[in-house]
């Protein structure tokens, strides 16, 4: 604080932040918010116009075993207040903070809502509050007029008007600005909004937009390309508010179904990457068009953008060939964060928009996995948190305060459902949970789209718009894991033929033998080779988590965070019941839905989120899995199911069965009935040596 | 010096710059030079194969009284450098400053030539020899290849190496080179040479180009865009030679002659700010051709551009209306410099190349003036200067190292053709010179074309190509002075009617009276209002001048620089004799050509020019003339010949005629013939009261 706070002044406490200090009375209580760091928005500079600068005061109770009423703490509303309550309306018991001035000791509640756009919170976007300091930043301001005495620019004086009132450094201009300057300033009668760009304090500043008169809203995207959908947020730059979601398929599917198909069509086609930068901005750009209208904004109103995607994603987005992504050592052409103008993309937002990319975190770790990384965290907290994002590769990030580890565990496309015979991926008309009855072997199941499970009545009905049509990669970790759990197949993972005499579910398929899942057309049975596909990836995805333990030298984590699609869709009781993940309090074990996109809005919102995870990003020790030797090793002993001979996990033949009890105790999939129970530690029971 | 210079250590003296320190011995020469801030090119970064550092070794003569031969105090030449003297040729003497280290005292001569294209210096370009330190440098280095161990990207290391060879702090790289940077530094097995923007030290340095392997050129434009005519020279960047040099008209011109035309046209046409900024562009980037071809350079190789202009042709090559500078308070849209991408501006240059404009002064005084005051420097010497630089406005700067003040004055385009019955614009045909007898009051001249006077044999046939087509800025101005020194205009500027009796060439026009200078057609006459043309021109000059002379409390000043195309035609002399400019040691007045052009190739060549011109244009005191009530009576004053009361132009009635007769002493245009001299002698006692 300057000057030095004296003792007696008032305390004022920040809330949500905590953060306080001593102030001289008669300090604004904005001023006050920004000596201690705590970011209140305000568009106009203090001149009680914008009406960002809200905060709600909550109490004033920290004199010596007074209570006081607040009122006598804080200074009576003014005039320019009173104006612009009534002119655009003041909920009781918020002020405009840069109008409020400290009388007395305060409590003062930020709100974390915008106050302009409080009521839409949307449900599809993490409701996640985010504490803002965006990169991008709208001002006003009053420019001096010209004056033949001192004769420097309207661009000049705007932006010493900038400097004065918003205390920036260094500014400069884009250059599409230059031919616009002087109409805007004119038309603006000398008061202006301009949007300063600000990502690096130690950068100049760069004015990228300008409106005449006091311009109250600024929107940015932030981007999840995914290499099946591609999902974006238009947020408010100035309140963090989702103003709209939405997501579409990513059309590079029609080059590929997989990351290294695509990479595939690249090497064998001269313009294969071009086609598919093409693609993927055109979607994007699509995208953005929904966003905008959803939203109700235009596109000029969009100033940042953040996009996150895994490496090769990000690296056709930009439009870099991404071959040498395909093969060792996977060289990355760019890892760190990118910053750019959006149009340099060819994506058309405000002219001066700009671009920001998360870094990548190695070859098959990407921006998407950096984003999960900031969403959730491992390098802010104590406990030892597991982070899981199971694509075509499953990325793995272990760590905590002092220490964070990532690899990539080439764990294939099983688990979204390809290379499985009645595979599909995650969408309508996809079973996605299913039990097997231990004493009968028959199953019963339930689809995406539907609510009811297969043997309850109008089920048929629910799912007539679809069919059923294949099987996800929930439920084909579910059917597994109760294929193993019912004794169908073997901790090596064999299907046991014997029991085809006990049931007509289990049938003859070769030398090998298949459960069948439904009868009717089309047939999903699961084949030995599905079987031994799952046992794969698993292996893959245990081993890559063991190596990673190891390199941390713990035995268990304290945390466990599912990312991406097939997190959200899969029960995690049952994934520890197969052994892909390690022993964890289940209520440690938590789906995040899309991470990614949260790590994006929070670096969109933020600027000190982007050096965060850049900074973080070169701390993480990145791990190739190949260069491991102890990789393949891991690798054979998680082909058992749950786990062979493995110290931190107490599944199996070794110990009691805890995880198996806990799937009873935590009720899966929300069903549980004393049937399921009682089934369930038949099982258990019966898989003990 | 790092570490502590120890007072037994060698001393280094570096030539041309006298800059000197004590470095251990073993310390190579180029690690002195940086230390010392001596500016040596290296584009190879120490591996002794660009060959850029060369430094001339000139004596080590310091040791205590004794001559040593010079190869006792400097290493023997190493393998590295003897490959390289093998390969490129080396010339005696001449060392690699990366690999010839300390071993005793030394005088090192940094060549201000180009070591590798020092053969060629222009004629037509200045020949000044401008300190390197170009904001945009290029820089080889050798990158770590791509390792699974440490998954870091490509561009990363890229930076990296050139944070660690070059000592870059923050590097970005644009947005454009990103798909590149891959197969570049395939391409290049892993050596590159990137060009490097860092024009302030402050913001991050900006990877702008890259090429595999060495790359051992690079270029950059400076362009002087004037109303009249556009020149550009092309200089290396590495060596500062210049490469080509080019003019063009400013095809502007069909939409108006003069400046103040062209902003009527624009305020006429909703298109015609377009038009003009579309002219002009296109006419540099005819240029730019140009001088590519003539220099043998690709435009891809061109990365860094300077351009000034005057305000109107500033705002219009930016695509700034320039309507506001039309009228008071004749507001710039953008005083400060421009800093841009030269593709912001549809120039085509290599893609990354970017863009510098200087600031401007005020809205009458323009970028060009800047480049003329910081090509001339007077804020860098104790001397009190005077820089004229006449066209439609004279633009005025006086100053020194204490204070510098500047102004426009409206002299209307009178000196330069236009307004005068016979004017044009200097162009083969222009009548240039000219003489009058003081006995016959005949007249003899020359013109633009012609090395003949027109009474001198051969004359008509030298000029059968153009003829004689009318008079310029430099030839009205001499025969204005002739016709006062002479006797045919008195001191109030009215042609003497009683003079028609004693000779042909007066007579009368109406109720007042011409003078006949060429019969021939087309007949040249200087009629009254010619005169009064060119007195109101003179006494805008010089009251614009008095006025900085009072503002600077001076009677006098020490240097007088005539800049521009008007500068480098005028006789100071006559300039003087007419009462245009101040009293000044005739060997103190000089016409210094395309200053403009001179202080554009600083800025292109030493960054430290910028920030040394953007300081100077922010301490410049700007005069606006029509605000200073003493402007009026200067001028009211001025309007005599040569001027009236006049403290320190001791020219007219008051005071004997030092100026007439250094004109003599001096002797005009070259023709010091006795003849002349007698004349004008008497021309000087017959002016004398």
């Amino acid at each position: 604080m300057n000057p030095p706070a004296n003792i007696t002044d008032p305390l004022i406490l920040f809330m949500p932040s905590g953060k306080r200090g001593r102030f001289p009375k008669g300090t604004p209580i904005l001023d006050a918010a920004r000596q201690l760091g705590v970011y209140v928005e305000s568009v106009c500079g203090g001149r009680a116009t914008c009406g960002r600068c809200q905060v709600e005061v909550q109490e004033g109770h920290f004199a010596k075993h007074k209570i006081i009423s607040s009122n006598e703490h804080i200074s009576p509303i003014g005039p320019k207040e009173a104006r612009y309550a009534e002119k655009r309306e003041l909920k009781p018991g918020r002020r405009l903070s840069c109008s409020a001035l400290i009388e007395g000791d305060l409590v003062i509640d930020v709100p974390q809502d915008t106050v302009i756009n409080a009521q839409v919170v949307r449900k599809d976007a993490d409701t996640r509050v985010i504490e803002r300091n965006p990169a991008t930043r709208i001002c006003y301001v009053e420019v001096e007029e010209p004056d033949m005495h001192k004769p420097s620019g309207d661009l000049d004086r705007l932006k010493a008007a900038l400097q004065r009132d918003w205390d920036y450094g260094r500014l400069e201009a884009d250059a599409h600005l230059l031919p616009q300057v002087q109409s805007i300033l004119r038309q603006g009668k000398w008061a202006v909004t301009a949007a300063v760009h600000d990502d690096d304090d130690t950068d100049a500043a760069r004015i990228i937009a300008l409106w005449p008169g006091l311009k109250n809203e600024a929107y940015g995207i932030a981007c999840d390309i995914g290499s099946t959908t591609i999902a974006m947020h238009l947020v408010s730059l100035l309140s963090g508010r989702v103003a709209a979601s939405a997501g579409t398929s990513n059309p590079q599917i029609r080059f590929g179904e997989d990351l290294m198909s695509r990479v595939s069509y690249v090497m064998m086609n001269p313009d294969g990457r071009e086609a598919m930068t093409k693609a993927v901005r055109d979607a994007i750009s699509t995208l953005i068009d929904k966003v905008a209208v959803e939203g109700g904004v235009q596109r000029e109103d969009i100033l940042d953008a953040v996009f996150v995607g895994n490496p090769i994603m990000h690296h056709l987005f930009l439009g870099i060939d991404p071959t040498e992504l395909g093969g060792a050592p996977f060289a990355l052409a760019v890892s760190g964060a990118v910053k750019a103008h959006a149009s340099d993309l060819g994506l058309r937002l405000n002219p001066g928009a700009r671009l920001y990319m998360l870094p990548c975190i190695a070859g098959h770790v990407g921006a998407d996995a950096a984003a999960v990384a900031l969403s959730e965290g491992p390098h802010r907290q104590d406990e030892m948190m597991l982070i899981v994002d199971v694509g075509t590769n499953a990325e793995i990030v272990l760590g905590n305060r002092e220490r964070v580890v990532a690899a990539s565990s080439p764990t294939g496309p099983a688990f979204e459902g390809a290379e499985i015979s009645g595979g599909q991926r995650a969408a309508p008309g996809a079973i996605e949970r299913v039990r097997i009855d231990p004493g009968t072997l028959e199953p019963r199941f339930r689809v995406i789209g539907s609510e009811l499970w297969s043997d309850e009545p109008g089920f048929a009905e629910s799912v007539a718009a679809t069919g059923v049509t294949g099987i996800c990669g929930s439920g084909i970790i579910e059917v597994i894991a109760e294929m193993f759990l019912t004794g169908i197949i073997s901790e090596d993972g064999v299907i046991d033929g014997a029991l085809a005499a006990k049931s007509p579910r289990i049938v003859a398929n070769g030398r090998t033998f298949s459960y069948v899942l439904t009868e009717s057309e089309p047939r999903i049975t699961i084949t030995q080779n599905d079987v031994r596909a799952i046992q794969l990836a698993k292996a893959a995805l245990y081993a890559g988590i063991k190596l990673l333990m190891e390199k941390q030298g713990v035995t268990g984590v304290d945390v466990i965070r599912f990312a991406g699609a097939f997190g959200s869709f899969i029960d995690p009781k049952y994934a520890m019941a197969l052994g892909l993940i390690p022993d964890c309090e289940l209520d440690k074990v938590s789906a995040v839905g899309n991470a990614a996109g949260t790590g994006a809005r929070m670096a969109l919102l933020n600027r000190m989120h982007r050096r965060e995870i850049e900074e973080t990003v070169r701390r993480i020790e990145k791990i190739e899995t190949a260069l491991e030797p102890k990789f393949q090793e891991h690798f054979v002993h998680a082909m058992a199911l749950p786990n062979k001979v493995d110290p931190f996990v107490k599944l199996g033949q070794q110990v009691p069965l805890p995880q198996r009890k806990s799937i009873d105790a935590g009720g899966v999939a929300g069903d549980g009935s004393p049937r399921r129970r009682s089934r369930e530690e038949r099982a258990a029971r019966r898989a003990r040596p």
